[in-house]
């Protein structure tokens, strides 16, 4: 299907689409860049890619397939740099959290032979690194794809082939109406945790009160664990979207702290309706 | 230890506490009692009572530890129904997860030649109902013992005692104490989860964005399957420390709001701050 594919970043998701890419033997060869220390190394000895490089530019060369499998907080910069570098007709995609401002970045530095089509795969685990890589990380999940009116055809069609390839579902998407929806089933709860641990760590009291918290405060405490550069990055340029969750969020919140003042005696109602909502997309997934 | 254990209410947190306290041999005998049709019998049968009875009078009749383990909604009723059946001098604790207003009513409705020690076991799992029951349950967790100054010595040592042999470990607490902390750290990550829930799947695109939520949505929206009618009355039994606790709560979010909406660059920071009290908190335990 490709000549030669260069995954740049090979943290768990790069080193996941690697593994996945080889299973399917999508190309004929898998080339891999990471800027840190011994990380491409170890990619090629786990198999996610052939050829290790050293430098960008190396990893670039003759490929028909580029995905930046960074954070979003790497997107800009490497846009820039890998401009010159990229073969002509190459088609780029990424896996970044948010996809308006990259794909603005993209317009921006890449050359008019090149195609940039947003990717963004719905699969994670708490591990992170080249050596939790895993080639059905991928396997049903959703994996977002948002060409704009300027896009090509053939360079959507190319990276819809690569997502079916590695198992995953396609899931066309606007980059603004992607970037609200990910601000609210991913973003608002990173937030929300976020804010919990920092109101309870931050009370007199905690470190008595810390010896109560059990598996409630485990479970919506977790998100808080996540990397706080990646999600700054995230906030900085998802800030529209998630500001917007979030006083959707408040405002929920005043409403249940009015009522309970009140001593509401129907808030059983409310918590009904989220648990069945909670219920619903259980089962459905 | 004891001649006679009376345990009323035999969902998980009562099975497991026949169970613990048989494999402890902590009475000659164990009865018990649950409204629920059936429910009694099968407590039997799983060893976690002797002798199930079908009226809460002879439930009550001669046990020298009666453990009241049901929801607080039912503590009220409860507590004013057994009075007269209580035999002189018996010990009373129950398991509720607020303890201010259950001792008001247990001091308002309980006779004088009782002692009333409130109880809270920090232990529970998923499922509920006797089936799930386990003997281990309560094995090096904290057990919250929040007695008043005008609770008996002897009670107390009987209570402890208890808690002891079923391998959980004794903590004493203020009952306003208690229930501000577990307004923290139980509570309000419950209705964290409630409002985020809603504010979710009140939203118009919220059947396309479901199809996006994943691990992060799945953990921050687990609570929220717990059960409406006790957290309803959970709310109304700890309606001031719960609106403390949220008021707080909002304050946090809307600094999050204001920071993300000036596309804060120090974020990252804040996140680390709560990484690391999550960290320490998960190193702890």
């Amino acid at each position: 299907m490709f000549q030669r594919i260069a995954i740049i970043g090979l943290g768990l998701i790069g080193g996941s689409l690697g593994l996945a890419l080889q299973k399917a033997k999508a190309a004929h060869r898998i080339v891999g860049y990471d800027q840190g220390k011994g990380v491409s190394d170890r990619a090629r000895k786990i198999g996610a890619i052939d050829v290790a490089y050293s430098t960008l530019t190396d990893t670039l060369r003759d490929a028909d397939l580029v995905i930046f499998a960074t954070p979003v907080g790497a997107m800009r910069t490497l846009l820039q740099s890998s401009a010159p570098y990229l073969a002509p007709g190459a088609v780029v995609t990424d896996v970044a959290s948010t996809k308006a401002q990259v794909i603005t970045w993209a317009e921006e530095f890449l050359p008019a032979t090149i195609s940039f089509v947003g990717g963004h795969p719905m699969a994670g685990k708490e591990l992170s690194g080249v050596e939790a890589s895993d080639a059905d990380l991928f396997k049903d999940h959703i994996y977002c794809l948002t060409p704009t009116a300027r896009t090509r055809a053939i360079a959507i069609e190319k990276v819809a082939a690569m997502v079916e390839m590695i198992g995953a579902r396609v899931r066309f998407l606007e980059p603004t109406e992607h970037d609200g929806q990910v601000a609210g089933v991913s973003h608002l709860p990173f937030l929300a945790s976020i804010a919990l641990v920092n109101t309870l760590a931050e009370d007199g009291a905690w470190e008595d009160a810390s010896l109560l918290a059990a598996s409630g405060f485990r479970d919506s405490s977790r998100l808080a664990a996540g990397s706080p550069e990646m999600y700054r990055d995230i906030c900085l340029t998802n800030s529209e979207a998630i500001t917007r969750w979030l006083d959707e969020y408040i405002t929920s919140l005043q409403g249940l702290r009015t009522r309970i003042a009140a001593h509401d005696k129907d808030l059983d109602e409310t918590f009904t309706q989220a648990r069945q909502a909670r219920q619903k997309w259980h089962a459905e997934r």
